[in-house]
């Protein structure tokens, strides 16, 4: 163990992390590189600094990259309506790409070999810290402590805080929570707990960034989402950067009621697990995108999309951002979004966020065709008869020759 | 066109069938048998017999097809959680190859050697209707009035329909509506009048199976579904036929203000339509099945379906339910519903059908193993350094010969 | 029928087209412009001229199209490792497009308001040059005499020519051939005659590109093909232009036997058929390049491609070149093949085409690791426990949940 | 170590599984009982039984295995026409899951609590092995010695079979071979060496099932194929069992030079590795397969099978032929071959396995409407017009409203 220089630890700031800070430095005798960064959970990072320079660490990296894990992560992700298992957004998963980058252009720059993360040898952010780690930097160090030491309980943990003098006090409300939880900007999840018994509903006051349904307002809010080659670009007319119209709508979402969900999932690391999420902002923007392409994007590249898209959710669940496999999902989806743009407009009442309209200069719709008024001609409907007929030959020729068709 | 003896025609009882009776007998000089079936649609079928015997028909059929659509069409469907273009149930598309199926069945019966029904030229129902015909039987004769005749407005109808003394009050009811509606168990649809404006909000009063969220209760409902192979077969513990659990579901979905949905989609002739659809129980039960099978599903066979969906649900869209694909996707997705049973507690509020619980003994969810607690022993944690070790070598080789990864 | 002003005509210069100049100068009383485009069938083109001219044709379009139909055609094709039903190489599918793309670019230019073939309304190919005509200009009109006219039998057609004075000599050669033949750089394709029964083995002096294998020499040729970016550009060394890599291809190809195919496949318009194809240079292309990505590609994209693959197939096969599906496959493809560069060494020896080597700067393969040898830690074999362990904890739950694993 | 009482390890009898008796005996001090099966590979089992039991194992299992590794697993195997990668006919994998079961199956008949083989820790046929072994009985101990010993060269070995007294002289033959070789009765592999230099040609003598093309006789020979189901059951109208059949056209297929293979493919552990392999009756049935399929599959079922065959292929290759996912495609795949049945006709010479005939009274290929002269109205050319235009139809909306297209 004596191998490693200096390590880049990717550090909330909390206890556990901390108590990861010192481990470190004690097990490998190493410097540690400390990276915080405001991805939108909705706690302040530079907090983080001090507590890092208490623990000794002299490099501290403390950056705010909504912006770009927004604009670079979940607009890319949205717009191939990604969806995991039917009904996951993938919060959690997308946050993590981003973060393994940024520790390893930190590792280039101060020289470090190593990186350091805190997630449980059993979840999937490791795979996805350390995929992203190995793909972006082959011969890193990767240093898991979870899966390492044998702080395997609270009271184990405890104790070494005590011991090598780590404040507990500062965690203490994250403590009270029965739930393992992680925030970005496109979500919050909750794990453990009550959860692990599928069959026992949420309590209420679980859910942290979404009113009940019941606790709404009584009347429906309506919001105008404009989109441009596939991502959102103003809201109700007014501009706004990503980062900031996922903010706006996780606020206008949440107050409604919208984007709980409560799931059980299958892990890549083989296990299924339970979990519930919020995503107000998401929930929206999932369903106002799949609007503007219905009314802009050609059949034929829609379904295929839709086909694509279960491959594209794992890849992404699995940790693959950083792939071969995902650059080539993404061609092949952004070559579609090029006309993407336009307006689309959307209830919000009581956890529904429903579309009520849509309108697009790039529109496929075409009302002199689809009309059940007269059309002018614009569509002949005889050719629906040689249409059917060809469809049906080899049905025909399948049944003429006795084939079972039931 | 003499060459037509007998035609079976998919008879409604409504204004525009009872023409076709009398233009089929009068431009084909040919017998007219009807066919009528109740398959949900929530009118009565009976009063269609009068109907076609003053239109001069002998043979009439009429008939119960509700437990049969259920149990053959529409859970076969649900087991695959098909979704069209990630929003459309498939309300209509699901119930054209019962109905081509039985229209060809009583030609075979009295000897027909054509069917005929009331689609129009430019929609989806024409191909499915066909398609089923030629794919049952390939020499059937297929009769499109309305890609044939120039009764192409209401005033010609109605012009048609005094000189053939054809009694037209008792579609006045229907006539009134400004949209063209389709209805089964499985849902009701509506299409034209100002939905032909993409942007236009439907109007509230135009909705009829379900009320509103805004109208719904102010307290939530609660029910339990239980599943056996994939379908429901009881709710609260108590046991249904098939169509009984989906008339039951229609009723306590719409009283919630579940289901609605308003879309536009591509057709299968070429054009986007926009249409305005009410499923609450299709709802409920999709969101259901999607829950037990997220405990009792394997993770690769739940992906594999997913994949395998959106190419499902084309074909059944398409009007391909009589078809080799067709039977082979569902020996795909039967083969895994062995296993699919168990109960889902659902809650109904105002929209939302929410999951809140779910509990199989086929159950794949190993608490001992999630654990966010110790789990004495039953995962070991160090795996996950040689799992992802592995997973990592191609990304790690490509990195190390200077391959681009960003 | 009077509505149309001037029509384009894709023009062989042999006595089917010959037919259609006039009958279109007749039928629809308008101005015929034609296109004769040299895209290798293998004759001259020039000849279409005089021929042309003698029918009156004032606007004559000769063009050389090689190097434009392989570079931006049958490359980009190839980059797929495009195979419709597992055998077909799609040498008549991939020339469609482009003859459409300048029937259209003439029909701008020239001021035609129609276009037209000399297709057949049982095949492929009225589909592809029709979908590519109203792709690129939706307002065109189509005209497929053979799907309007009655000269429906060799004598019709002759007594056409004579009541016209069209002159039937020049094609006598084709006439006495028993197959219908098409032929571009990529293939030359034979149906019809005896291969109508699909048992007949085809006539060994119908094939006219290739030598029977046995005919072959009793010595093998080795080639050394050099590909950058998935494009084939210098053979044995020396830098080769797209149509000449394909000419000298079929060359070595065809003198050793390769490429012969004889298969039935399935029509877009519903109906099996037997064909016979001679693609030499292709088959070569297409093992080589796959050979080539099995040095430089990732897995995971390899294995992406190879699920693709079929629908791009399809999809060209079909018609569709010039469709937003076609184009978003191609973004995906194209994106995977940046590293595809390097040299593939095979040996052509009587019908054979084997590949012997490969080798690239781009070469993922990493003898260091997938050395039997000592590789001095490159690969630490402990990790695959916890690699399997993972793989397989599904399946252990479910078996230890007593699930059928059999 | 302690806790493994009876191991049942897969001996071949050959040197470096006899060591892996005595060192599981020795490092385990557990009982070893030994399976030795006959998958074809060409070589006598029986003296296996000598030998175990002079390394004092007292429960030797000794199996003729051929008949149900054809039936069970090639055969249902190749009714998916798979391949892995474009060209690898999978021979290694599908044997293994037999060897899986049966290693399972011993250990429940003799209470053993422990399985082994004698794979290494870099290639697939551990993961193979190790997935089988816990789908099939979760609990079991899995020992890969490979994994675990230090007898990591060939002096080691050596060393440690004259400390035990293990007899070497009976395996010189195989010590000889540069190359690490596996056979059964689908094919022979080989690699290492000089194989380990991708740009290397195969040495000719290392070839053993085969002649070169060039060795093979001069004149072609003939053979008749009976399908039934998907599988072949008769050559040259003579019935034969499933290992029968391939044992004969390995015969007639070696002999005329067919289906050597030299590929580098993608290993399920992340590295590529170069591999040749001899397949003479696979190359054969794989040809004949698809053209028994030409004539009676139906053109969607063939081609939702060729979307499908990659993902079929790269699970039995990565060794999941036990899991939920096979027997889920199986399931599509044998819904499918119903009526693949009929004879085909092929023509083997110099190393060309080539189809010229094909039969099927299932046949759906109709002269009567796919032949080029009068089919009296079989089919209605008019027809295309209509199937051409709403296919078209989408594309022209989209150039009419000035969507790129090029």
């Amino acid at each position: 163990m004596s191998d490693v220089k200096k390590v880049v630890l990717a550090y909330s700031g909390g206890l556990d992390t901390s108590v990861i800070v010192k481990w470190l430095q004690e097990t490998y005798n190493c410097e540690v590189v400390t990276f915080t960064a405001d991805i939108g959970q909705g706690e302040e990072v530079e907090p983080a600094r001090a507590k890092a320079q208490a623990l000794g660490v002299k490099e501290i990296y403390i950056e705010d990259l909504r912006e770009e894990f927004v604009r670079d992560y979940v607009f890319p992700m949205f717009r191939a309506n990604t969806v995991y298992e039917g009904e996951y957004l993938l919060g959690t998963s997308i946050a993590r790409p981003l973060i393994a980058k940024r520790l390893i252009e930190i590792a280039n720059e101060t020289g470090a070999d190593a990186i350091s993360h805190g997630a449980t040898g059993k979840g999937n952010d490791q795979v996805r810290f350390e995929l992203g780690g190995y793909a972006l930097k082959p011969g890193v160090k990767v240093i898991a402590p979870w899966r390492e030491w044998d702080l395997t309980s609270r009271e184990k943990l405890m104790a070494y805080c005590e011991e090598h003098n780590i404040p507990v006090d500062f965690s203490s409300k994250k403590k009270k929570s029965p739930y393992s939880m992680d925030a970005n900007l496109l979500h919050i999840s909750y794990e453990g707990g009550i959860l692990e018994d599928p069959w026992a509903e949420a309590e209420d006051d679980m859910w942290r960034w979404s009113v009940s349904p019941e606790a709404a307002p009584d009347q429906p809010t309506y919001v105008e989402l404009t989109f441009e080659k596939g991502d959102i670009v103003a809201i109700d007319g007014e501009a706004h950067k990503p980062h900031e119209v996922l903010e706006k709508l996780n606020k206008v979402g949440g107050d409604n009621g919208i984007g709980r969900l409560d799931i059980v999932e299958n892990r890549y690391v083989g296990m299924k697990s339970r979990g519930c999420y919020e995503t107000p902002g998401g929930t929206i923007m999932l369903r106002a995108h799949r609007a503007i392409e219905s009314l802009t994007l050609d059949r034929e590249e829609a379904h295929l999309k839709d086909q694509l898209m279960p491959k594209y959710a794992e890849v992404i669940y699995n940790g693959y951002w950083w792939s071969p496999e995902r650059r080539m999902l993404q061609a092949a989806i952004d070559e579609t979004q090029k006309n993407v743009s336009g307006v689309v407009r959307m209830k919000l009442y009581k956890g529904n966020a429903t579309v009520v309209g849509r309108k697009s200069e790039q529109s496929l719709f075409d009302e002199s065709i689809a009309t059940f008024e007269d059309d002018a001609g614009a569509y002949n409907q005889k050719d629906a008869e040689g249409f059917i007929k060809l469809n049906a030959l080899r049905l025909r020729i399948a049944a003429g020759k006795g084939r079972q068709q039931s």
